[in-house]
Formats: C-alpha cells, sequence, structure tokens
C-alpha cells in the first residue's frame, strides 16, 4: 500500500516530490521544540492544483498531510508525521496583485510576512499586520493559526486582514472565494472556518489580504506605575484619550523589567527608582506634534490622579529604541535562562494583576529558585510568562509548571492559546479553555470536512 | 404525529408557547415583502434553556423551526414556514454585564441595537454598529445576518463587533463560548460559523460584544465631482489622508440625487450646477478643529487636482443635517416611487461606476419610463439600487429587473448581497456569487450542524 502510494506521488507530483534523505532538514520541524520527525515524503507544489493533487492521493491512500508554511510556529503544528506527507507551500511565494482602490492586496499562500508588508508600503498602503518572524513566517501560516503580534489592539489579528481565500479541502477539491470585498453577505462566510484552524480543515493557497491606510509617525512613552489597579486607570485613561490611535500597551512586570535589565549591561532603566510595574505606550496619530500632545495629555491626566508615578517621553528616536529594547529583549532568553517553559496566555485583564502575582508566588513556594517573567500585550489581554528552575538544570519540570500555570488561566475563565495556537504542544490542555459541547462541535466540523481525518491528523483536536 | 409534537410543546413550553389565533400578527412575517404566514406555532422563550428544549423537541419531530429577532430583515430570512415552529427571541432582551476594563457588553440576543448603543455611551465608550432599523432590530439577528449600516468602512461589519457568543445548536446543545478576549486561538473559533449564517446553524441566544473608544465629533462635506474616476482618486486620497478617521463615504449617482431632490421639496440642493456625481464624506477627529483641517486638506488638494468640483463645509449642525437629509431620504421610496425591486450589491470599487452607467442605461432599453436610482457606502464596495417601472403599475417586472442587475454584478465578480443576506429572497441567485464548490461545502457545513435540516429550512441554500 505505502509502495502504491509512494509510485502516485512520484507518477503525479515529480520532480516536486522528495523523499527520504533528500528530504532537507528543516521540513522535520517547526519552532515547538519537539524532536523532528522525517516524514515519509515531502511536496513542494508550485500551483494549487499541484495541492489539489497530493491531497486527493493522501485522502484516497488515507495518510496523513501536514501543511507547512515559514515552519515558526511554536506549538508544534506543523511537525511533519512520521509515514505522512509533508506539504511545504514554500514554492507558492508571489504577490498577483494589488488594487489600490480596493485596498488589496492578492497574494500566493507561501509569501513571506515581510515582502508582503514591504509591498504594500511601496504603493502608499500599509499592512496591519506584524510579528517578530516578519521575515521567516508565511502569509498561509499566519492566516492559518491566526497570528497576533504587535499591533493587535489597533488593527486586530490575522483574521481581521482577509477579505477572500483559495483553500483546497481534503478531498482535493478547490474552493476558491477570492472576495475583494469589505460586504459580502451572500451564503457562509466560509474563509473564517479555515482562519485559525492550524491546517487541520484544509490548505490555503492563495489570499486576498485588507490593506490598510498608512498610519503616520509612532511615538511612545515608558511609565512606571505604583499597581496593577493604577495600570488598568491608565489603560481605560489611554483608550479613551487616544482612540484608534492607541496601538500598543505593553506591559512588564517587575519580574521581567528587573531580570532582563541586571542581566543584559546594553539596556538601560528608565527611572532610579523602582515601580510596581511598568508599561510602554505607544501611539500613532498623523504627526508627531499630535503624537506628542495626545501621549502629553493622557500622562499628565495620569500623574495627577496618581496611576503613574514616572513617565519618560523620548525626544528622539534614539531614546525611543531603548525603551523598546528592553520589551524585544525576549530573542535572549536562550542565553540568558536556559530551558524555559513558556506560556502565551488571555485571561479578562482586570483579572491579570491577581493571576501574576498568585503563579509567580506559587511557583516561589513550590520551587525556592523559580524565575518567573511576565509581560504581555495586557491591551490586548495576552499575558506571556516564561519560567525557568535553575536546580532542574536540563531537566525542566515542564508538566508540572504548565499545570500550574494553567491551572490558574482556567480559574479565571482565561485562555491557554492567545495567539500561538494548540499544535501538539498545548492540545492535552485544550479541555481546560473550551466546553465538552465545544469540542464536540469542534470534532463534529472537523469530521465533516475531512471524514479520513488525513489534514494534520491528531493537531489541535483527536477525532 | 403533529398533535403529538404540539402536545410536547405545551407540556414542556407553556406558558411561552402560542397556537393559531393567539400567534400576534407581527410575528407572520418579516419586511421582505414575501406574504405572511401563520406558523403552526410560536415559541417565545426566556431563557438559554428554553431555546433548547424548543429545538430539541423541532429535531426529535423533524419540524422545521424559524429563529426570529427583530424582524426587521429585507431578504425573507424571519419569514415563519407553515407548519414550523417561530422561535422569537424577543423576551430575552437585557444587558447582563458591561465591563469597562475589557470594554466589552454582555447581552441576551433579543436586545435592541439602540440599547445597546445607548449603554455604551451611558459608560463612556461606543458600539461601533449602526443601521436604520436601531430600535426595532435586535442584536440576535444583527449577528446571525451580520449585519452591515453606516460605519463599516470604520469600524467593520457586525461580525468584528464579537468577542463571543452562547448558541443553541439544531439537537438542543447548548454551545457557551462567551470569551471576552480580543486574542484567544485555543481551538477553533466556532462563532464564526453562526455570525451570517441567517438563523441556519443555531441559534444565538448571548453575546460578549466588543465596545470602542467613543469617536470624538463628527465632521461632513459634501462635494460634486466631474466623474467616477475622480471620484476614485478623491476616495483614495480621503483614506490616505484621514486613516481611521474616514467614517462615510456615500455616494449618489445624478439618477438618486436629482430624482430625490426633485421630489421632495424639503431638500436642499447643496449646488446651483449640476455635477457627474456626489459624495458624502464623514471624518471623526478627536475635535472639531482636527476635523475641519482633516477635511480641509483633502478637499483643497482635491479641488487642486480636479477631482473635486465643488464643495460644502457646513458651518454649523443645521446644515449638516440638510445635506444628510438627501442620503436619509430613502426612507420615503414607498411613498415618492410604489412597489419597488431593491439592490444590495457589492462590486470590486473601481468597476462601479461603468456598471451603474451599464445598468440604468439597460434599464431604459428595456422599460423607457424605468426609474433607477443609485447610490451607495461605496467606500465599503457596497451599491444600492431601486427600481421601479410606472408603466407597470403594481405589476412590476422583478423577476427580468433582478435578473438584468444580478447579470451585470456577477459578470464583474460582485456579490448580490453585500449586508441584507440571501434569506427567502435571493436564494435563487445565490449561484451567481458563490462557485459550485462553495455551495457544496456550505451544504456539508449545513448536514454536518443541522442533519435533519430543521433551523431555518429552506433559507439561504436548499440541501
Amino acid at each position: 500500500m505505502t509502495h502504491e502510494f509512494i509510485q502516485a506521488l512520484q507518477r503525479e507530483l515529480a520532480p516536486d516530490v522528495f523523499f527520504g534523505e533528500d528530504i532537507p532538514v528543516r521540513f522535520h520541524n517547526d519552532w515547538g521544540g519537539l524532536s523532528p520527525v522525517i516524514p515519509l515524503a515531502l511536496v513542494r507544489p508550485r500551483t494549487t492544483e499541484q495541492v489539489s493533487v497530493t491531497l486527493r492521493l493522501c485522502n484516497e491512500f488515507k495518510v496523513p498531510v501536514v501543511p507547512q508554511g515559514g515552519l515558526t510556529g511554536l506549538a508544534g503544528g506543523a511537525r511533519p508525521i512520521e509515514n505522512g506527507v509533508a506539504l511545504s507551500l514554500d514554492r507558492m511565494n508571489g504577490i498577483e496583485e494589488v488594487d489600490t482602490v480596493m485596498a488589496t492586496m492578492t497574494v500566493l499562500a507561501g509569501t513571506p510576512l515581510s515582502v508582503i508588508q514591504a509591498k504594500a508600503e511601496e504603493v502608499g498602503l500599509f499592512f496591519g499586520l506584524d510579528l517578530g518572524a516578519r521575515d521567516s513566517c508565511v502569509i498561509g501560516g499566519n492566516l492559518a493559526t491566526n497570528a497576533g503580534g504587535n499591533r493587535v489592539i489597533r488593527f486586530g489579528m490575522a483574521r481581521e486582514h482577509v477579505l477572500g481565500l483559495e483553500v483546497v479541502v481534503p478531498d482535493g477539491t478547490i474552493v476558491r472565494s477570492l472576495n475583494k470585498m469589505l460586504k459580502n453577505n451572500a451564503g457562509y462566510d466560509l474563509k473564517q472556518l479555515f482562519i485559525g484552524s492550524e491546517g487541520t480543515l484544509g490548505v490555503i493557497t492563495r489570499a486576498v489580504l485588507r490593506l490598510q491606510a498608512k498610519p503616520a509617525e509612532l511615538a511612545s512613552a515608558f511609565c512606571g506605575c505604583p499597581d496593577f489597579p493604577s495600570l488598568l486607570e491608565l489603560l481605560k485613561s489611554a483608550r479613551q484619550g487616544m482612540g484608534s490611535a492607541l496601538t500598543s500597551f505593553e506591559v512588564m512586570w517587575p519580574s521581567f523589567y528587573d531580570f532582563m535589565t541586571g542581566k543584559l549591561p546594553d539596556l538601560r532603566r528608565a527611572f532610579k527608582e523602582p515601580h510596581g510595574i511598568y508599561v510602554l505606550i505607544e501611539t500613532g496619530g498623523r504627526n508627531a506634534e499630535e503624537n506628542r500632545a495626545l501621549l502629553e495629555q493622557v500622562l499628565s491626566d495620569a500623574l495627577e490622579a496618581g496611576w503613574v508615578s514616572d513617565a519618560v517621553l523620548p525626544s528622539s528616536e534614539r531614546e525611543t529604541k531603548d525603551l523598546w529594547a528592553v520589551r524585544e529583549s525576549v530573542s535572549e532568553y536562550g542565553k540568558l535562562m536556559g530551558p524555559l517553559t513558556a506560556f502565551d496566555v488571555g485571561l479578562p485583564t482586570s483579572a491579570a494583576g491577581r493571576v501574576v502575582d498568585e503563579i509567580e508566588a506559587a511557583m516561589k513556594v513550590r520551587w525556592p529558585d523559580a524565575i518567573a517573567l511576565s509581560y504581555g500585550h495586557i491591551g490586548d489581554s495576552n499575558l506571556h510568562l516564561v519560567c525557568n528552575i535553575p536546580s532542574a538544570g536540563n531537566d525542566q519540570p515542564h508538566k508540572e509548571i504548565t499545570e500550574l500555570v494553567f491551572g490558574s488561566i482556567a480559574r479565571e475563565g482565561g485562555t491557554i492559546s492567545a495567539e500561538h495556537g494548540i499544535g501538539l504542544l498545548k492540545k492535552p490542555y485544550l479541555k481546560l479553555s473550551r466546553t465538552p459541547e465545544e469540542l464536540a462541535l469542534m470534532a463534529r466540523i472537523k469530521l465533516a470536512l475531512d471524514p479520513n481525518n488525513i489534514l494534520n491528523t491528531g493537531k489541535v483536536l483527536s477525532v
């Protein structure tokens, strides 16, 4: 059977199918940190029709198939399956159309995010999605995982940047819904099914993206607040005072801020005195004066009300970069901390202060030398938490830490995955964030679209 | 069998179930203009559990059930089915929670839109959805039909205002996904299935809505442009110059503008000279000066470039109202025109000028006395078109007009329904906007969720 399947792949897809040692190592894994897997075959299609052929064959022979984009996912969702096919979209790379009247761009799924961003800027527009992996990740993966990133508070998740999709469903049918219109209520909005389903329902091959007017200059301010309740008042006031000009509200707890500024000599602390909690506010007004005026108004009100103890309004690009450098130092974790257990959770914003205190304290009780650093896009209810137990060396108690953290999150009605998705790594915990009725409905949808359960089999949910 | 079913309804739902003459006339129809239908029974539940009981019984006895909200839909989607049950959400009316930190509001499905808008303003926030029927329509219906309306260009369709839903699926299962977080990628985003599916997949009983910062004052300008290509340049320039401050771009063709200002003596024409096409631009900056500055900048550039021939910047609320009065005179159609064939179509913005010319001309060729008025939210690619053939009296050639208009739209890759949905009225034409593969996928989803096809049976699509 396997032999027959391999022959069929060869016959219908050569020279774009690879086996064994011909499969480059980079297709063996994503950034999820699980052990690499060599798939039975790798297909690197150049056309949607080849994607269709691949799925049709896999469906006929009931062979699992794992769609792959830029392989930058953190949940193991694009890791191949042994005896399965890896289906990389990397060769379906290109911008097919830019429509400046509609403010849309039609792209192939394998196009890197940064290429899309650059093209939008080139025509005087702007693509609202941005994340650290922008040069490596591709739009198909961004959409399949409903990526979040740095600008969600202002521009929304990946879902909100899509107008149309072309998708291949498991039996090989090509479903073209390359809608370009902002309003289209003619029947079910099928694209919504595929966005965020992590490649378990269909393979995205093309997308019509929604572009935005180019935002004017950005400006930032850095604040020290006495405590979390004050920070919440500042958030409300910033949202009210800045409206859609508020582009970032990035919170750093002392656990994170003190650790990073202590370990990395290049990072400058903004204040002499320590504060209860820190936040970077970014605003995108129409010009530099407006930005400054907006920030000054919000900050002077907040200082007067006591919600902010001290604030810095940088006066040069250099100073702005210095402030952001602390928040962006997260790429240094590996060097500073050794093996990590890292979280991307969401929870009602008002509970975030209490939950962080609770988790950081519980970690110290359980592992007295625990390092637990907290920070996040709190304006989007998104909390990141990074843990290491130095005394545990390479044998980190990942499972125990995860159960401790997810337990707190679940009690508050939070989500175990705000932006990274479920993939393989978080699958055992999905039931903490979703009810049995929700899980049953997901399984029903999965089986309706993929009755042979071939597409990214075993990722997100079991059916 | 029917007798048994009626007994079961009585037993499990009295006193909230009604039969025959006890069913008030207003539940016999929506605003779609089809003939009224008296259903077998009307259920007016007070709780989600009663909705669940209703669906369970209908599913068991295989009786069609039609969910009803404010009954303001224009596509016949909420018209009852003979021998079916009408399920009105009108008694599930109320705001359950406002969370000013998260900027969310949790409401029951039968809550009127205007009540939600008012509550949001009361707490210093803003609900971004608005449409003419705001006092009569309810949020459950707005979400089930993915309503559009006046602020889509700035705030998006109904879908973009929802964070969580509670839904009852056809077998009676209650699926609670009352998420409040902006970011939540833990499994499939189930709510997306129900939003815009016009009550064919589940009954929405509760929603968590996303509120916005209150926009500052609005300001408007009215422009006469030489032709449609100039208008497009103005749109691009307004989008670029105003960014997210652009809240409306409402276009009126001379067919509409001349007819309405000619027929309604209270409407003032803004200019002495006629122009090729007219547009109302609205901006929502942070204050009156900023609004004026934004508009002045865009208009002076456009006048210089020749995209605008003449413009009015009203200097009082009274003058602003006068300008909008023309656009809002659409409620007078009934009196002015007699029986109508009305359209809510979408098409690539750049094609809208050509398509309107083509349709208006073809109407005149076919019916020399035809009145065809064109206007629309062109910033959202949404065109409205209203037709009457005076010589046809009460016997309007609806079908022929529809085929003529939808034919043009389909050729341009447009949509036969931008915001009103498909319901019953547009169902025969859905295939003009969607491919066979898309229709097959919709049917597959419908049957997966509603295997007995009881929920709003025969609306949107046949399975």
